[in-house]
């Protein structure tokens, strides 16, 4: 069977493609390049032995994804990945993140709602329950305000996708992310950010090979064991996995509902510090690191309680923060030649 | 001064394109015509004696506002009527509403942001308090879950302005209208829904002309006094005068934050069946109606408290429902030549 997947050349879309490859899917890759690079597609054919299709489409072009479908006919399943992602940038330019992440999204379940049957699976946050009152997260904890724009398109979009869904022929799996980090462990593809990484395992990575001088770790003063924020970090390889499952779910018919709602975590919460430490214990090297003013919209704990993605999908998460960093550290010294 | 009035030709922004070149502004119609007919601008002249500047252009083509820009490079004030607006046909077709009603306002703030100083006022609606717990509504009662994907552009559409405002020079100003009703006195211009009406009083009159055989009463067991849905239905014509009042506060730079907010009503509820013999006794005609049960999405009721729009646009409400009524009767003689 025929997959669209865009952002296909990004990080959590590159590891689905190569879990959708091993499982004999046939993969059609859109990307902008906005945020990746073509070569991803070698690393993908490394690991996998086969160089998916790839077209260099920009989805806010309507006519664009109209004739993706005409060319592409007999796709019908969709993971929709391509978005863009950075909270502060979307405060700054939010007209960028609401037509880029609504836009598209829109386009691309218009030429869906034409087919028979189709089926979509979108890239949710965790994001979407904000500081959620009870630890750990189930997929009915309130929907709360965003704190950014970027936050808002996932909430928008998961809203479209339900009225969509609801009468059309699409049906839908919402998988909310926690924080995906780490590497497939070929360290053929990776995390690789543009400019300033966003996110800690990159900063760590960049900061421990010599790119960033020093490390920041925001606030200490968060009422948890050691002051810093805790998050759910879920291995990329696992989470891509989750994709596929989603998908075959679809598929096989087996969704009891238009939309399904996934949390997709460990179930478990680390601090930074424990992050940090893990990391220094699996690299072997020393980092250097200072504790700085909170951020502004931070929350003080995010974890997912992954009960329904265990029981309704058969998906766990299987790889340890070990993992994730440790394959993190050998893609960054891949990348930076220092392997 | 110029200003852009988008969906100009249809039925509130006709009506504003009046009152703005009645005090002296320069006006530039858009209208794609998908809901309206170019012979409104027959009607805007024969009451102001100018014929206002129009394009008929499609919102959701971005070169096309990209263009329009260009052309009329002297345009910063922009009163955003255009968006589709049915709400059944939004349950039907949501990402008609969701392309339509949000990206066109995206487009529009894109081009307004690269401006030095810029007006936008949006076109927002009573629908974003859903059942509000207390009557009348202020502008702080909470926001609700949208019940229909038209109620949730709209909500949307306030937070990207909302978001926008924050970091561009854009002043916005989100009118949340109640149940606009009512025609121009001279019955030059008024509402003409196509297809079947959506509202209640353009099927009051179409039935009374006979175009519709029977209206029919929503539920008659609400916990009201009749047991009819309570609306507050303000004439359009002091809704219009509302937006330039807004207007000029932007551009008299009287406004004390980039986004204000102002619910705009008459600040009294009526019933249906009060609004029934309300225009049985203002045009001597009898209704033939039933009762039929309540129809889903629709709350008990709504009415505004004006307070703020009263004191700080200096706009109170002057016509009464009769005067809408008796208006609304004559442009539908007029439409259907039993004047």
């Amino acid at each position: 069977m025929k997959v669209l997947v865009t952002g296909g050349l990004g990080f959590i879309g590159s590891h689905t493609v190569v879990e959708l490859q091993n499982e004999g899917f046939e993969v059609v890759i859109i990307d902008d390049l906005s945020n990746s690079s073509v070569d991803v597609l070698e690393g993908i054919t490394a690991i996998t032995g086969k160089e998916p299709v790839f077209e260099q489409i920009d989805l806010r072009e309507k006519a664009s994804v109209q004739e993706f479908f005409k060319k592409y006919a007999d796709v019908s399943g969709v993971i929709h990945f391509a978005a863009s992602k950075a909270v502060g940038e979307s405060v700054e330019n939010p007209l960028l993140y609401y037509e880029n992440n609504l836009g598209t999204l829109v386009y691309l379940l218009q030429e869906l709602q034409k087919k028979d049957k189709a089926h979509f699976i979108f890239s949710s946050s965790c994001t979407v329950y904000g500081q959620a009152e009870k630890m750990p997260i189930t997929e009915d904890a309130p929907i709360q305000q965003a704190m950014s724009p970027y936050g808002n398109t996932k909430q928008i979009g998961e809203e479209i996708i339900t009225d969509t869904a609801k009468v059309t022929n699409i049906n839908a799996i919402l998988l909310r992310y926690f924080n995906p980090v780490g590497s497939h462990e070929s360290a053929e593809i990776g995390e690789l950010p543009k400019g300033t990484p966003q996110n800690l395992v990159p900063f760590i990575t960049q900061t421990a090979i010599g790119l960033r001088e020093q490390l920041s770790v925001f606030g200490d003063d968060y009422p948890t064991a050691d002051g810093t924020c805790i998050r759910d970090y879920i291995h990329v390889v696992d989470l891509a996995k989750a994709h596929v499952k989603a998908l075959k779910r679809l598929i096989d018919n087996k969704n009891e509902s238009n939309v399904e709602t996934f949390n997709l975590g460990t179930g478990k919460g680390n601090s930074v510090l424990e992050v940090i430490n893990t990391f220094e214990k699996v690299s072997g090297e020393k980092l250097n690191y200072k504790i700085a003013p909170r951020r502004e919209g931070d929350i003080t704990e995010a974890y997912a309680d992954t009960t329904k993605a265990n029981d309704v999908l058969g998906w766990k998460a299987e790889l340890t923060i070990e993992d994730a960093l440790a394959s993190a550290w050998k893609w960054e010294k891949k990348v930076r030649g220092k392997e």
